[in-house]
């Protein structure tokens, strides 16, 4: 006896439901809700079916996958951002993929390709800090596949793009410190090909010029931002008699503290220090560590709901351009000399 | 003027390379070095050549994709695992996709059908902690494609995996809790479906019982071992009176390390803690957690290599089913009373 291939016929009468739906369901359509589409996997893998979905794909010309690409995943930050973008759309019926760039533009332009060929149905990005020309994005959109970048961003470009505004964050931090009595105040932040930790620094740059503090070369210390970056800095913080630090993320300035006291520095009172991010770290070490709130599942909640309107063609996100979220500086123990 | 569609011909005449050579690149073949690869992706891009990928795909049957499929990328372990994965295959010119089950066996059977559908050339696991049935890896396994769990996989079966001994990191950590004079040891766990904390359990039993220390079901506190988890759990530790606590992963633990203390308690004079994982966190807090090394990075690296191995055919990755790393315990100040 020759088993007959399963079609999705069969499914529909097993499962009592149009086999329009059937197949809706098996597209990962979202006409059809999250737990009936996970019904009808459920059994048409059950059953053995198998559909050409890359002939469903050719014919079609659309999946229901929706692509990012980030530099790294080893952030709370990311993985928050990722677990909002998670939110939105599986319930909305799409399912994420998702990539790393590893900071190397050469691998970014892969994984676009790679997205491409996939079909995705949008494509979230924040770039690799060597990026700086965007052709390969710049061609996805051309073959109607939306591009939303967050986070890192294109410099001057105008792309649509949701950030926070950097500047204005690092202006923030950097005048609480100068308030809180520093008068020498080191900057540890990541690649300056990067809008992020550019805009940063011209923020702390802002707030010495308004406060008359000198800006000076040696006190900006450019590295990965890693927990051992940290730690090096740690003795050249020392070696330049600063009182305050002002690093770029929180893991850095979690490592960055941990070994100031190792060598017998106070904190707050001998070294005001503030982070960036408010990972969780921040919140367990102690002196618990000033920080600006970047909000990683806001944003990707916003991204992919903004992503997802565009596709669904009730926005046109390369209107709107750029999105600006909010970041409050949360003030803790680590920088607070005077409550 | 029409212009004519760019063929690999162009890109062989731009480049002087062999058009077999811009074909098998534009593949990300691995006979075609990473370098060579982003050189022709990069100059296709520029020309705007447009391969047809699904009748690629269809044609060859097989891409230079890897799959990954894990229940969440908020740990710093799996940033690890997924580092160590990327550093493998990149260098053998394989490109990753991943893809998060959030803990649903529902969304892990789409996420299996996705990647199934992207023409995975194989695919590593990490199951979600509802999954008991994996009929869905299997199937996979029927098409061909090559599947290899690690971490967290299937109770019972003699599918291809590679783990650390938990039973026996579990028994490690309590008897050295034992050890510092512990008498009353909470276990904080997560859900008991997984292998990885079942067996980490049966450790903890093991030891109490050589011990002669009784098993109290009270001492056993079951979440979902995150940040919150960790604070509420703090409070159960001190109505419990207990004078030792073991914590399935070293976030959890951190944050019931900083309740407690918050609550007066000393560590490690009234309470001695234990994590898992080694953690950046473990390192930084205060005072350092004593935690057993899972080394995210190497089980990344041997997954990938064991997982390329058998796609190429040098090894049967079904023969050898199980592989299984060495887990040192790193005693530090948080457990340490009699140095």
């Amino acid at each position: 006896m020759i088993n007959k291939p399963v079609t999705i016929y069969d499914i529909a009468a097993k499962l009592d439901l149009a086999p329009s739906t059937i197949s809706r369901g098996l597209k990962r359509h979202s006409s059809v809700s999250l737990p009936t589409q996970q019904r009808i996997i459920q059994m048409a893998e059950k059953m053995g079916y198998r559909a050409n979905a890359f002939a469903i794909n050719l014919r079609n010309n659309k999946t229901s996958t929706i692509g990012i690409i980030v530099p790294k995943l080893n952030s709370y930050f990311m993985s928050q951002v990722i677990a909002g973008i998670e939110k939105v759309i599986n319930s909305a019926g799409y399912n994420l993929l998702i990539s790393q760039s590893l900071e190397d533009v050469g691998k970014e332009i892969i994984n676009v390709q790679t997205m491409f060929d996939n079909r995705v149905a949008g494509l979230l990005v924040s770039l690799a800090e060597n990026t700086s020309d965007i052709a390969h994005f710049l061609n996805l959109q051309k073959r109607g596949i939306p591009v939303l970048f967050f986070d890192r961003t294109p410099a001057g470009s105008d792309l649509p793009a949701l950030t926070i505004n950097n500047e204005a964050a690092g202006y923030k931090v950097t005048r609480h410190l100068i308030e809180q009595g520093a008068t020498k105040i080191v900057h540890i932040t990541g690649n300056q090909l990067s809008n992020v930790y550019k805009e940063r620094l011209s923020g702390y740059k802002r707030a010495l010029l308004e406060f008359k503090i000198p800006f000076e070369e040696s006190c900006v210390l450019i590295n990965d931002l890693s927990e051992e970056a940290g730690i090096k800095a740690a003795n050249t913080i020392i070696k330049l008699k600063a009182d305050g630090v002002f690093v770029a993320n929180d893991h850095c300035a979690a490592s960055c503290m941990h070994e100031l006291k190792h060598h017998g520095k106070k904190v707050p009172e001998d070294i005001v220090i503030a982070g960036f991010n408010n990972d969780m770290i921040s919140r367990i070490i102690d002196p618990s560590l000033t920080t600006v709130d970047y909000p990683g599942l806001k944003m990707g909640e916003i991204a992919a709901k903004n992503l997802l309107a565009h596709i669904e063609e009730k926005i046109d996100i390369n209107l709107t351009a750029n999105i600006i979220l909010k970041t409050p500086l949360l003030i803790r123990q680590s920088s607070l000399r005077n409550p």
